[in-house]
């Protein structure tokens, strides 16, 4: 899809254009449907959990490099909270801490997830990339880079169902990171899409806005294609 | 001072070189000793607070550039409380709130603080060369460079009580800013220093540490000589 093609001219067709891209969300890649139609083995589950610490240990990063780049302390005031979201105001807390729990309760230590021994060069380059874009993008583009998080409570629900229904070996605790998002995306994703829609009024950064989230979904859907690799069947 | 000539093994020696650029910091400077002094004009105090706004507006984008290179979450939780000093949790909280009242008490409007009209160019470059150093320099670096902290208690209680006895045409809620410093400073400083001695234990990281005070040095200094320039006796 390219920046011409999705150019729009109304909010209601900008804001549809970025819905669109939920059918390039990562839920829709064959190692994600497998895992919630509950095919994958246990390794395949550890191998994505591990992989996937990288990207949640790199969000805080992110959204402090989106800091730093927004000249506007009003939405600094809300986006600061993603931060706190995901470390926490003290050790023991947070999203990061949430996942490492995740990983225990599938059976990994928090070791082997700190030390990144699983991880695999396309998630690091996937991950990586996406940082670099919140460095060095205009920081309204980063934003809307973040507008996944539109498609994230689907996904979110279904996983929490489909992890419940077929890895009972999974202890429930260690789901709490998927329960927290359900309600965390969806405060995060209505700020984001207001910022997106007050700063992008031409038609040129409307497209800019909707190949920023086209970029998300290489990023999430190439992280998946990483794991899938690395953890074949 | 050099790196080389600065290297120290032991860390007594090493927090003596850091502190020893008390000497350097920008109270020492004369538009600064004549402020202190009471020797300023009403229109230099403005020319002052109007530039210095630009470095209060810059240090959470400067400290979010601190968190988003840092890989370290309980580094981050500590840090990530001077952006929320500096924002404040809702609008008209937070240390740039504070700096628009100081100006206001000063007799300059929000307005012409906040659009820049008053900010001289050398004011600029300086601010925007910390900024770049945070972005760009290990993070630890970042961290050694922001222990003018250190020495800024004694600035803050000396230019509270010079700007009490000398403008008292400035209202006193106008200083609260600086009162607030009086307090944050330490704990924020004290943060660092722990960061810095923790992280620095080779001769040649704690060279690089000096170093990167120094420079903060440098920038505060070529920051209060535009000032100087820009709004002669």
């Amino acid at each position: 899809m390219t920046a011409t093609a999705t150019a729009v001219t109304d909010e209601g067709g900008f804001v549809e254009a970025l819905r669109a891209h939920s059918r390039r969300y990562h839920d829709q890649h064959p190692f994600h449907v497998r895992m919630n139609a509950g095919e994958l083995s246990r390794r395949q589950i550890r191998g994505w959990v591990a992989n996937r610490f990288y990207y949640q240990e790199n969000i805080p990063r992110k959204d402090a490099a989106i800091l730093s780049n927004c000249p506007d302390p009003e939405v600094r005031r809300r986006w600061i909270r993603r931060i706190l979201d995901h470390d926490g105001t003290a050790a023991g807390e947070g999203g990061i801490e949430a996942w490492l729990r995740l990983a225990e309760a599938a059976g990994l230590t928090r070791a082997e997830v700190l030390d990144h021994r699983h991880l695999v060069p396309g998630v690091r380059f996937a991950v990586d990339a996406y940082v670099n874009f919140a460095r060095t993008r205009p920081w309204v583009e980063a934003v809307a880079s973040s507008l996944t998080e539109m498609f994230a409570p689907d996904l979110m629900a279904a996983r929490l169902a489909g992890f419940e229904r077929w890895y009972p070996w999974i202890a429930p605790e260690g789901l709490a990171y998927f329960r927290a998002r359900l309600e965390q995306a969806p405060r995060d994703c209505e700020h984001a899409l207001e910022v997106v829609t007050a700063h992008c009024v031409s038609a040129e950064s409307r497209a800019r806005a909707v190949d920023a989230l086209s970029f998300k979904c290489d990023v999430l859907w190439s992280l998946m294609d990483a794991v899938d690799q690395a953890y074949p069947e």
